[in-house]
Formats: structure tokens, C-alpha cells, sequence
């Protein structure tokens, strides 16, 4: 049984192009062919910028729209983007012309794949429509939004415990459950305040879904 | 019967608040309240930049990501957005505080309401979702989509003929429906070449609904 590249870059994304020739566009290089990534790169900034905007407008309820901008900054930063072009292995199947790569076929400059991360967001936003894009968006970022904190350095949990020990409500209690190895996303966590469901939240990490938890049920609080 | 205020706005966006505090607080400058628009202002840009984003991704296949950009700023500028504000008519609804109008009631700088359309998308995308959002953008940004051309003066329908008279396919033909004054949008066209359909737009005016299906019909035929 055949394992293609394409397809287990589709297990790394969570999602499965309707049409593959979206995909490789997004993973061709301009060096490499006319029909290549940048078209396809415009789309996935803006939609990246969206998915994150919305993340930490949900997560921050309490933070003016300057913090939100310098949040969304780090959080979108090239940095970033080769951290997720890491995990989903896109050097290896970057389709780049022959002067791109070293002898033993490294990239020479890793802005190329930085670059094919946001392609691959703009293809699967063409291919699967916003809730497509937004979930893989969500699922790669997953960690560095739960670990983003505010400019003061207190991320969402820390906020929320600040907030209910102000009022008087004691600390948040969390649930954890683990949906197993290789599920995705594998934790569910629910964020309890004086014995009520305040928020839930999801990650690849316990912490990550505590996090989403601890936004959702702040904005629950305060709302 | 009234009509209120918030009633008419919500006619005019073409979109019916589930929670009208979200409308409320749009509307809200910072001069006026410490609970005001600007976080759903942060919202609203990232919004509107992945509506057009995605129109000009489609209108214009065969155009660079440069000039894509260069095409979204200007859509997205501030005379556009003070356009959106007169046809919403925002000035007349902004909460500001009393230093921001004049004696004889006008708002003191247009920046406010520029601002405001982009806080009112945000509020749209944050009770309705990225649909309703959408509807609203489009709905707003149809006159202004469809008079945008390319960085050589062309829109989308003198492409699509340039296109087809290339290719010894002759003109394009249009079939507009008119749904009547008052229905929105009241115009749907159809794009035939050589008696195919290949494209459908909507609009407000006969030719914003032309030129959206132009651009539907030259991504079919060039795809």
C-alpha cells in the first residue's frame, strides 16, 4: 500500500484536498514553475490573520486592540511560520528550481517554506471553504496560542485565576480527557468555576487545551 | 410601530443582530464609554482584508499577488470605508462623547465612522459568523468590487473579453434577472461564451453584477 507524500502531508494538516492540484500549487515554488505559490500565499496571510485576530479577541477578553496587534504580530511572525512549516515537513516536498537547494538537497533559504505555509492555508481556504482553513490553522497554532500571553507575560489561565480570586470565587478547577495517541485533537479540557462549566477548550497538549478553556471561560465570566 | 434606530441599520447591513449589544458597542467611540468599539474594530480589519482577499483571488486569476495587494489597499482605504459609513450612515448613530460633534451635531473627525464599519464587521463576524460577515462585506463592497480594475485600468469584464477575442472564442454575453427595487441584492447575471454558461454575479446595479460573474466566468475558462 502506497503512502504518497501528498497524503501523509494531508495527516499532518488534518484535512484531505478535494482538489490535489491546489495543494501543489501551494507547495511550487516560483523558481520552479509559472503556476506557483503567491497567489495562493495573499489568500492564506489574510486568512491566518483572521483565525489568529479571532483567537485572541475570544481568548483576551480584557486587553485593549494595541496588545491584540502585537499579540497577533509575534504570533504570525516568520518565526512562527517556520515552526509550523517544520511540523508539517514542507522543505522536504517543496517543489523549488534546481539553484534552490544545497548539494545535499537543503533549502537555502528557509523564507521558502515560511512562505508555503500560508500557500497551504490559502489552498485548503479555496478547497474546504473558511471552517476547513480555520481548523488547520487552529491545530498548528495550537501551542503557540496557549503559550501567547499579554504584555504583561499572564497568559489565559493565570488571567482567569487572577480574575475569580478577585471576585471571591475561588480557583478554577480543570477536567481533563485524553481521547488517546494519534487522535487529534487529543486533549478536551473543561474549566470549572465554583463547580460550573465556564468554558472548554482542545490542543494536542493538556496545557494547549486548558488555555482555550481558560479564554473561553473568561470571556464566560465577564461577559 | 417603530423603527428604531438600530432596526433601520440593521436593514441597511442587511444583517439582524442575535445579540444587538454587540451592534451597540460598534457604535461606540472611546470618547463615550470605557466599553467601546475598538476591539471588534481589530476584529472587523482582519475580516474585511480576508473578504476582499478572496473576491480579488477569484476576479482576477491571472493577476500577481503584487498587484493584489496594491488592488486590496485600495478597497480597504479610508475613503472606502467613509463611503460604507455615509451608505450605513454610522455618523448619525455613533455614541461619542461630547467634545467629538459640533454644536450643530456633526461628528468633529470622519475617522470616527471609518473606523466604526470596521467594528460593526467585526460585531457581524462575532454574532453571525464568517457567512454573515461575509454577506455584509460584499452586500457593502459591491459597487466598490466591481469598479476596481487591474494595475493596466482593466476590470473583470474587459479581461474576460480581451481573453475569449484571444482565443477566437468572440464576446461575452450577458443575461441580467432583475428581482425588482428593494430586494437585495436585485440584480443576478450570467455569463455565457459561445453559449455556455460560465459565470453568475450578483449586485446592486446591473453592472456590479456583471462584472462578478466575469471574473466567475474567466477563473472557468482559464482553470
Amino acid at each position: 500500500m502506497r503512502d504518497e507524500p501528498a497524503t501523509q502531508l494531508a495527516r499532518r494538516l488534518g484535512y484531505s484536498f478535494d482538489d490535489p492540484a491546489l495543494l501543489a500549487r501551494a507547495l511550487t515554488h516560483r523558481s520552479a514553475a509559472s503556476e506557483h505559490c503567491e497567489r495562493l500565499e495573499f489568500l492564506g496571510d489574510a486568512v491566518l490573520g483572521l483565525v489568529i485576530a479571532e483567537q485572541l479577541h475570544q481568548r483576551f477578553p480584557d486587553i485593549d486592540e494595541g496588545a491584540l496587534s502585537r499579540m497577533r504580530a509575534a504570533l504570525v511572525c516568520r518565526d512562527s511560520l517556520l515552526k509550523v512549516a517544520r511540523r508539517w515537513k514542507l522543505a522536504e516536498q517543496a517543489s523549488v528550481g534546481g539553484g534552490e537547494r544545497t548539494a545535499d538537497g537543503r533549502l537555502r533559504s528557509p523564507s521558502i517554506v515560511a512562505n508555503m505555509v500560508e500557500a497551504v492555508i490559502g489552498a485548503v481556504f479555496t478547497d474546504g471553504g473558511w471552517g476547513a482553513a480555520r481548523a488547520v490553522v487552529l491545530a498548528a497554532w495550537d501551542e503557540a496560542l496557549a503559550d501567547i500571553a499579554d504584555g504583561d507575560g499572564r497568559d489565559a489561565k493565570t488571567r482567569l485565576q487572577e480574575w475569580t480570586q478577585a471576585h471571591g470565587w475561588g480557583l478554577p478547577e480543570y477536567v481533563i480527557r485524553d481521547a488517546g495517541v494519534g487522535i487529534s485533537p487529543r486533549f478536551l479540557a473543561e474549566c470549572h468555576i465554583q463547580g460550573v462549566l465556564q468554558g472548554r477548550g482542545t490542543g494536542a497538549r493538556k496545557k494547549d487545551a486548558e488555555q482555550g478553556a481558560a479564554g473561553e471561560a473568561l470571556r464566560a465570566v465577564k461577559g
